[in-house]
């Protein structure tokens, strides 16, 4: 393929550090007038328009004037067969998986239905400016193929895996050690690395996996090792109380995966709610990640996730967000950023807009160890991103209507964005720079 | 004029008791096909479409086919001078006012200002279904001016009233006694029952206001008995220490507007979140109503509000539901039951969703004693209602593709319009039986 070049023309914000560590101005770039030039669907070069334009005269520029360019959003915790249980009244965590996850992920043996539903949740991923995931599909091999025909046939760097289960769940949505050790390596040995899709071993949880399975799930990391670890810990109070009742020997839930050998520096947990101190620092020391999922934790009632903890100097741990769709309540990080700053208000935290939009983007990337290709504008990185229109409301409209040229002012409006916008907030999404989502008007 | 006849047909859904008290068979009327003749802006009659058609051949019926027909929304707390400063960032309530809030009352003196955001702030209730609001305007009568006078010309049954506060605020935002009372009782006389509007005297909370200005409030509601009260109370837990300290002598809180005379049945108390038992039964004897704001509860780490006590048997509270925007992040009061809900969940209770929908609609008209008027279709009362689009998003088309006819489906419904609805569910909204907004296609 001979080069392609293409550049896009806007105000651009991305992030070259971790602003809960170092300053704003040492980990935010703001771009106020941009020139984004991608080549072969990677980024070439970010810089401003005025000192770039002589050297790309010529090629085709895309310009959004008023529009403000981010990296696609990295969602670090998502159920794809969910999509249809989002809004399931009145329970918590343990009952609300039994009255309606289950019978729900059921219907996903079917490929034909869970293809249906894929492309369903994609186009909503895509449409709320999400460019990565890492998802749980269901316990049948048959909706990981679903899933990752459909992502593939996207283009999209999306993560998944078959979700192993074994125990504490209907007959019919149970495997075995042996059948989820089969399925998940041959699952692996066709998807993982293809294109731009990765594997995940999925146990579902330390409830519904076995000591055994747990076992099977480690061996896999070890003939795998580049594969990734995604499972929940930690979420909701009888979960942990159920937790410690089935592993009795273990010293806390984390220590029932630590002992099986599941936490590692490619490992992802959702949640981790009322996680403690040591294993605070046991995440930090061993570099696995937590993907926060703050609509889900309101939503099902699960409690209010400690982010300064996870991201505290002495051991700090790798923090994404997750809309955990089915227990999350939307599709969007941008409400998702939202959610997270109210529950860092009830617990009297501050989580700056900046600090919210890097767990969003950069920080999602290095917690799925992504960051040399995906999370920013760096050069080389892949072109996934996405056209954020400030003013997509009148009521938006209204209260975004000053311009913006410094970075206080950048974090007021992308603030209202978190707290009122939504899927209409993004006006374009493109993936390794071919435009995939345009917002109707 | 002569009779005007008019007539909808569509699936109907109000409330004729309070779910919180009786079953829903007992206080849910939900009609699947059904017809709600209009005379004169009042409603005449709803019922079974096929039971009611013959006696009414000829006239003219639009049909909503699909669609849902609720009672217009009632929003018990918000303030119109601070929609444009929604999602305003990283402070709890005190430092929130006196940072954002307060520097933008301060444009409300000017009455061209003020009548063009009251404009905005109407245009975004009627976009999301709120047909009767509680409104807070700013200290100055020219802001309460440019509310009535928008909200005259769009024929709303609305409330309002001039902020009262003689201290711990800024000068250019007090007032004294002596002015407030006076300048409260020319608008009382200029708006009170002109039309459909009604006053609320509104002393803003207790801080703000010496002991001598929440007399002259006390006086305003002795000499003009059917106007409102309209105030804060115990929000936030800095705020309550505060009014400790400015009123040592009393014995809490709400002690210090009913020694000043200012807890009666026609007084609306916003948020309540950390009332004591005692505070509620007072309450409940005075037959006082709460505003529960969960939005900004959230949004401003207030804290949250406890639902089952304001509706315990033995002390009942009347409770509506206040967006309180621009500490509230959405004008949606389906979005804010949808906060309500995760409220709930928090505090391990339950909030159904028709419990949730009456507090929007009937509660809410009982909490304003308006329910002689508003809040449900019962014969002779004011025909404002809303045409709801349970498929309004493709997620929602989705996950709402099957019929409804029991209640418990339309419980299932109807919530997930709380979690993931919007105002873009709000299909038309009709105000005295006319068109007063509609959706963009």
């Amino acid at each position: 393929m001979s080069a392609q070049l293409k550049a896009f023309r806007c105000s651009f914000l991305d992030f070259v550090d971790d602003p809960f560590y170092v300053s704003e101005l040492e980990s935010v770039r703001y771009i106020v007038d941009g020139l984004l030039v991608i080549e072969n669907g990677l980024v070439k070069e970010l810089g401003d328009y005025e000192s770039l334009q002589a050297k790309y005269v010529g090629i085709e520029i895309t310009s959004y004037p008023g529009m403000l360019i981010m990296p696609g959003f990295i969602d670090t915790h998502v159920h794809f067969p969910q999509t249809e249980a989002i809004a399931s009244y009145g329970e918590q965590l343990l009952e609300w998986l039994h009255k309606y996850i289950f019978p729900t992920e059921r219907k996903f043996q079917e490929f034909a239905y869970a293809q249906k539903v894929a492309a369903i949740f994609l186009d909503e991923l895509l449409k709320n400016g999400t460019t990565t995931a890492l998802v749980f599909a269901a316990v049948y091999p048959e909706s990981v193929e679903a899933f990752f025909t459909e992502a593939h046939r996207r283009n999209l760097r999306a993560i998944a895996g078959k979700v192993m289960m074994d125990r504490n769940a209907p007959d019919y949505l149970v495997d075995t050690p042996e059948t989820s050790y089969q399925q998940s390596k041959q699952l692996i040995e066709k998807w993982h690395k293809n294109g731009r899709l990765l594997y995940a071993v999925t146990p579902r949880f330390a409830i519904t996996s076995s000591a055994e399975q747990l076992s099977v799930a480690s061996r896999l990391l070890d003939e795998f090792p580049d594969v990734y670890l995604h499972t929940h810990l930690s979420e909701n109070v009888d979960e942990i109380a159920f937790v410690k009742q089935l592993f009795p020997e273990n010293e806390g839930y984390l220590d029932v995966y630590d002992r099986a050998g599941l936490v590692t520096n490619r490992s992802i947990f959702a949640h981790g709610v009322y996680l403690t101190d040591a294993e605070f620092a046991r995440l930090s020391e061993a570099e696995s990640a937590i993907a926060f999922c703050p609509t889900s934790n309101l939503f099902l009632g699960s409690g209010l996730f400690k982010i300064e903890q996870a991201k505290s100097k002495e051991h700090p741990v790798k923090l994404g967000l997750g809309t955990d769709i089915g227990a999350g309540t939307s599709f969007s990080l941008l409400q998702t950023a939202g959610e997270a700053y109210k529950v860092a208000q009830l617990r009297k935290q501050k989580l700056s807009p900046f600090q919210a939009l890097f767990l969003a983007t950069l920080g999602g990337a290095r917690a799925l160890g992504l960051e040399d290709k995906i999370g920013n504008f760096e050069t080389g990185k892949e072109a996934d991103f996405i056209v954020i229109d400030p003013e997509c409301t009148e009521l938006l409209a209204f209260r975004n209507s000053e311009a913006t040229t410094t970075l206080k002012e950048l974090a007021a409006k992308v603030f209202t964005l978190m707290i009122v916008g939504s899927d209409r907030t993004i006006c374009a999404t493109y993936i390794l720079g071919n435009l995939a989502y345009e917002r109707p008007n």
